[in-house]
């Protein structure tokens, strides 16, 4: 499997420019982006990252994420990279899709 | 809706004493246990949390819980009850009878 590189120059700054005017934080100690969605009740959280998970699990890059009822705290990385890849701007924009439907 | 009573004396120190023989751990600042769940697979940590949330949902009590590939970090308190109550006992022991099948 091709490693994924880490994003970079031109590429890195205008990904960072959507994702933060799409509501992502950047974590520069760790590279990464993070993010907390909330939604009207556990159930709608919950079919939320069902939906996240199947994503994920596709494309082989997992987030990591905590929840409490309605809310669900992501942050994205990409460990193998040592920071943010395409991998992570593609999840991120899949996660905010669902959140919109 | 009949409020949960946070647990007392004999039914508290009997519960406390399962949890603990199962791995749980007692944190007395928050009154909560905790627990990490580790599977195969983030597949298989996710399906296991999906088997909870919809025992959550049903008695409408739901963990704190943070996943992170096939690790999932578990807290149990109730809430409104300021402390632990018969409702994380059976939540518990949900997860840890999902986590053995």
């Amino acid at each position: 499997m091709m490693k994924t590189e880490k994003l970079e120059g031109a590429a890195r700054t205008a990904a960072l420019a959507d994702l933060t005017a799409a509501g992502w934080e950047h974590d520069a100690t760790r590279d990464a982006i993070a993010k907390t969605f909330r939604f009207k009740s556990f159930n709608a959280a919950f079919g939320w990252m069902t939906r996240v998970a199947i994503e994920a699990e596709k494309r082989n890059h997992h987030p990591e994420w905590r929840n409490v009822w309605n809310r669900v705290e992501v942050v994205l990385t990409t460990h193998s990279a040592d920071g943010l890849t395409h991998l992570d701007v593609v999840l991120a924009e899949a996660m905010d899709r669902f959140a919109k439907d």
